[in-house]
């Protein structure tokens, strides 16, 4: 069905799916190495592939790891990296069957990550319909704000918020069980991870489904310590939440009708909370997002974006 | 089937084995940008992987591609590059279904790739026997006599042949067609792609089959344009030939009963010469390369090492 969505997928003569995806984790780009364990960037670069393969209704199920180390890297960190990276793909029952190892002046962790799964299951992000509810599972900006922490080193804030931040931040958890709860009966038209950020990843929908679409800064879920953060860091919360990219939240489309049938579905099967934070529209009536005081302004579509950064 | 071959190996519900690989091109280790087109750095990722692929015994269907990108590199060089992997594709009909791009401080081409085999053709380093002959396609030493002319410029040597050796180092052909008829009748036993170079890809072979081995210095196939370039540059043409790497020729074993059988369907099928260079030895018999002036030397398994470099 060619590229462009979290991964590509390929018709198998059986009628199931094979999905195929690859994200990488480059140092100084995706993580920085004075803060970040190998054993964390290890686990990260599977987890954020794993959740390309959710947002595509799918189960990963094989794994090739290409390395690229400098030649200065003690073989204790290459170890540990190799750890991180074997932990989570059996958190999930991923098999690595192969992987290439180069020499290079920075450290890039490239997992090339294939899944499966069904015709029916199959979610693209081109299926939004006007009329459709924007859902999306968890919170938002965590992961931004544990990165804060990290450049304002200073910051006071209780340890065990600052824990579970950084985690956020570290050891994302992709959404596979509350991916396939909401593409067990067709209730979802579309579906996306939020890897670039909130507004990037809907005008990602967007673009697919053609439409248009607006949301609102009042539900949008965003934790009180995020707030606190951003407060103190006179930061703009719902920016950091918006923007901020690397929850890996799953951000979806429904009709009206299958709302609450999703909410409950996903909130027993997985404890997930799903919320709905807007609408979408004719591709004609653009893309907005209505702050807390009414005003409504342009979807910040800005994110999270490598090449700009 | 696990990692440690060519490629890993995915049997399929309906009797088909799916392959996937992946192999990098990385500045300054793989190519140098002074030297390289864009165009060029593309096909060769690309080549190198569906060189894995053949080496395998499959067909090459669908690849990824993960790019890392200075943000100093010119739109016309990133159009260049993927004009590059889009001919390549093209010609051996691989459909490209997605990637990723990154921002980083070395350009870093990575391609993921999968292809197909039945389990009749799949073959693996770990099949030869002790008294296989070993077997190899083409000729050895040109990709690294032209990253030599490369690193030497002031050498002399015929327009002609500098393009070719150029040529074999810039975008050397994966022997898609040999493989396909060397694995069409069960006749090998076991095959890799020598891109670490002889040695070092013979040594994989001895070590996944738990054989030993001997090849002789007389019958490897060298052009007599590679011993002029080492001869000017007071190397060792064989030592080029044999630790160079680069060449994407087949490495394989078979039993002395197929050996004329596989030779002529090659030649007929392909038009490229097969050669017998050795013979596979019981483990405890070691691994041996008998030299032109009769003196046997252990085999020089060092290749190219790119962590060593």
């Amino acid at each position: 069905m060619g590229a462009g969505d979290d991964a590509g997928v390929i018709k198998q003569s059986y009628g199931s799916y094979l999905l195929a995806t690859t994200d990488s984790q480059v140092e100084g780009v995706h993580f920085l190495s004075q803060f970040t364990t190998p054993k964390d960037i290890g686990r990260k670069a599977v987890a954020v592939n794993a959740s390309d393969i959710a947002a595509m209704g799918g189960i990963p199920t094989y794994c090739l790891v290409s390395l690229i180390l400098q030649k200065t890297l003690q073989e204790t960190y290459i170890d540990d990296l190799y750890d991180g990276i074997i932990e989570e793909c059996k958190r999930y029952d991923i098999q690595i069957i192969g992987g290439n190892i180069s020499k290079g002046r920075e450290l890039v962790v490239d997992i090339f990550m294939l899944g499966q799964t069904t015709p029916s299951r199959l979610l693209l992000r081109k299926g939004a319909k006007p009329g459709d509810k924007i859902l999306m599972t968890g919170s938002l900006g965590e992961a931004a704000a544990g990165l804060q922490l990290l450049l304002n080193p200073k910051l006071e804030i209780k340890a065990e918020d600052r824990k579970a931040l950084l985690s956020r931040q570290f050891t994302p958890t992709p959404r596979l069980e509350e991916a396939r709860i909401i593409t067990s009966k067709h209730r979802a038209t579309s579906m996306i991870d939020i890897s670039d950020g909130l507004g990037a990843d809907l005008g990602h929908i967007c673009e697919s489904s053609k439409v248009g679409a607006r949301i609102y800064e009042e539900k949008i879920p965003v934790k009180q310590v995020v707030c606190e953060v951003a407060e103190k860091l006179k930061k703009n919360a719902w920016k950091l939440a918006i923007n901020g990219g690397e929850d890996y939240e799953l951000l979806f489309t429904a009709p009206e009708s299958e709302v609450a049938g999703i909410i409950s579905a996903v909130k027993q099967g997985s404890g997930t909370d799903v919320s709905v934070i807007g609408k979408i529209l004719p591709e004609e009536e653009g893309k907005w997002m209505v702050l807390k005081d009414g005003k409504t302004v342009p979807l910040p579509e800005k994110g999270w974006d490598h090449l700009k950064m």
